[in-house]
């Protein structure tokens, strides 16, 4: 293994319920409550009138920041910290999937600096504190509930950059698995996609590992026997409990234990799809991943020897990464760019895309030629 | 599963020469160092002076209390607590195994409180501070390096109880393999054992997990590959790495996500074994779990089987453990009181002592004829 440090202060509650723990957890950061949410789909499932409810007990002072978008964009980021700043908020409780939290993220740093948010990305500003952050999950699938990354896209230069910070851990995230109940079916499969995506990128890192191996297949293998379940039984607590706690793990530190870096790859194409095309996250990966591992099946067959023997009890490449791209079709994901409406008329622009972004992966490093290829792979 | 928390604020630096990152740390927490440690062993394989080293680097005042024994008893951690008062200690850094650590846990209580420790474990006094603690492991084994319990004994009282505090979770732990080098066969032998056990407490908990199940199975199998290998090449950087991870995992909150509670039936009779006759606490499961297996085999059946399938790709329960026991006679542990010396004349006192101490496990609950019989199982 590589070198590596653990160290994830967020403070996880889940279950039934949790979000009882709320008052309390307000009790200890403050009352100016900056509430950021996405469009109205927490109003219709009842969960706002519950955080709502929870915040007045509180008695806290509520200031609402709704209209994340599921690709999320800088603009919002800007505007929510603006109003952040202007009422000079003591914590952000941020209701929502990955867009909601990751935005949510970029507005507490951003909150703090005089710049714009998209400085941060560009590394312009170096933050040194952030408002705390409290997470209520609604969507289980990127893991940002339990880590201090956030993706946020900016549509007039067309990015969509990651961005890392110690100081944006969540400090409490409340995961009660009834709230993902209303998550249709398309969302609920791109988020089952993302979790398993999240653990490969860490599994095809850079540095050798065995025990975070284990852990990888463990993840992987829980969404493979309980995703199909749940697609065939959206309301159902048992199911929605184990995607929803399998999320976390792909992404709270455990897929990536003594590895000099994942590799996100993948991610990077991924998000060309979504900042070209609107694509939703999960779904680029659907497309994406089959697609890479196809391209680089030689360099990485150990890997997926590994892979396939573990998860899908087959020891052939090839045929691990269509059982892969069966999985995610049987859950209803897409695994093809035709599938979405591309097609070969838009190589150029995700090309380009690719290649302006400087986008590669940090352990199988990829330049125009392999995108092209990929992007080939990628078509049907 | 049951509702569940995850808060670990430990910060684990793993790898070659982290010990390197003390100074930075201790930076934070002041430079009046009050440091623990057993016998001489560290003082003969060299870990010693590099610590004492790092803490000239951090220009720290070093306050030095040693011979904690590798049963930990409570007199240790009164005198030890005594002198950090006397010189008003800021931090404790703690080098060695689960006992270093588990008294350096309860001396940071002690250090806040006016009482003697053992009022902590009586529950006569509840502290609601501790002195900042940074371990450095010296020994694959308790996972007490990013945990917060501690176990010691009273051996006036002739009990061993665990005591859990939020408070007393290491600030920061140093876990460099070649720390453990030195670590002699039988010794790496327990640590193994303990991890496994600490794993499968989780296991036979309370409450149905499966991705929790599957984190114990990954750890067992990591052990159970790579125990025998380090085994037979101490010195192996490798082999002591995938340990010493697996150990830290096996306790680290992860092997009990979403349980109401582990079962610790099996560390309550080994704690029973070991304060009235100083067995080890890894030689006392390898006894103790094997025969517990056996005494309840009906009643776990159903976990006996994945466990078996999962771990020695076996089905059958009777045969699942006597693969386990098998493994611990590979490694060097004993599997019966007999090859420690013990034999049916001491079975009186060891039932005493476990209904004495209220001893139970905290799922499958345990009585006087329940004690009797397991006694009977670990005989030969």
């Amino acid at each position: 293994m590589e070198n590596f440090i653990i160290n994830n202060p967020t403070c996880l509650h889940f279950g039934r319920g949790v979000i009882s723990g709320l008052p309390p957890v307000l009790d200890k950061y403050g009352k100016r409550v900056l509430l950021v949410f996405g469009k109205n789909s927490i109003k219709a499932n009842g969960v706002y009138d519950q955080i709502i409810n929870q915040l007045h007990l509180a008695q806290a002072d509520i200031f609402e920041y709704s209209g994340i978008k599921s690709n999320p964009v800088v603009s919002d980021v800007d505007a929510a910290a603006e109003l952040g700043r202007k009422n000079n908020v003591d914590v952000i409780v941020a209701v929502g999937g990955g867009s909601v939290i990751d935005s949510a993220k970029i507005i507490s740093l951003a909150i703090s600096i005089k710049n714009n948010a998209w400085d941060l990305f560009e590394y312009k500003v170096k933050p040194t504190s952030a408002i705390p952050l409290i997470a209520v999950l609604t969507l289980a699938a990127t893991g940002s509930e339990m880590n201090a990354f956030a993706v946020v896209q900016n549509d007039e230069t067309k990015q969509k950059p990651g961005y890392f910070s110690p100081f944006i851990f969540p400090k409490h995230s409340f995961l009660d698995p009834e709230y993902t109940f209303s998550v249709p079916a398309n969302y609920t499969a791109y988020g089952i996609v993302d979790l398993i995506a999240h653990a490969l990128e860490g599994y095809f890192g850079k540095g050798e590992t065995t025990l975070t191996d284990r852990f990888v297949f463990s993840i992987i293998k829980e969404a493979i026997t309980y995703g199909p379940l749940l697609m065939n039984d959206l309301k159902n607590y048992d199911y929605r409990e184990k995607i929803m706690f399998a999320a976390t793990c792909a992404l709270n530190g455990m897929t990536a234990y003594g590895k000099k870096t994942g590799d996100w790859g993948v991610h990077g194409i991924g998000h060309a799809l979504s900042v070209l095309y609107d694509v939703p996250h999960g779904a680029s990966l659907s497309i994406a991943y089959p697609a890479w591992m196809n391209y680089f099946k030689n360099r990485i067959e150990d890997k997926l020897v590994l892979f396939g023997k573990e998860v899908f009890n087959e020891p052939v490449p090839e045929k691990t990464i269509a059982c892969l791209k069966n999985f995610f079709h049987q859950i209803g994901a897409p695994t093809s760019l035709k599938e979405i409406g591309l097609d070969a008329r838009h190589k150029n622009e995700v090309t380009e895309n690719l290649v302006f972004n400087k986008t590669t992966g940090d352990n199988f490093q990829m330049v125009q030629t392999d995108f092209e290829n990929i992007f080939e792979l990628m078509l049907n």
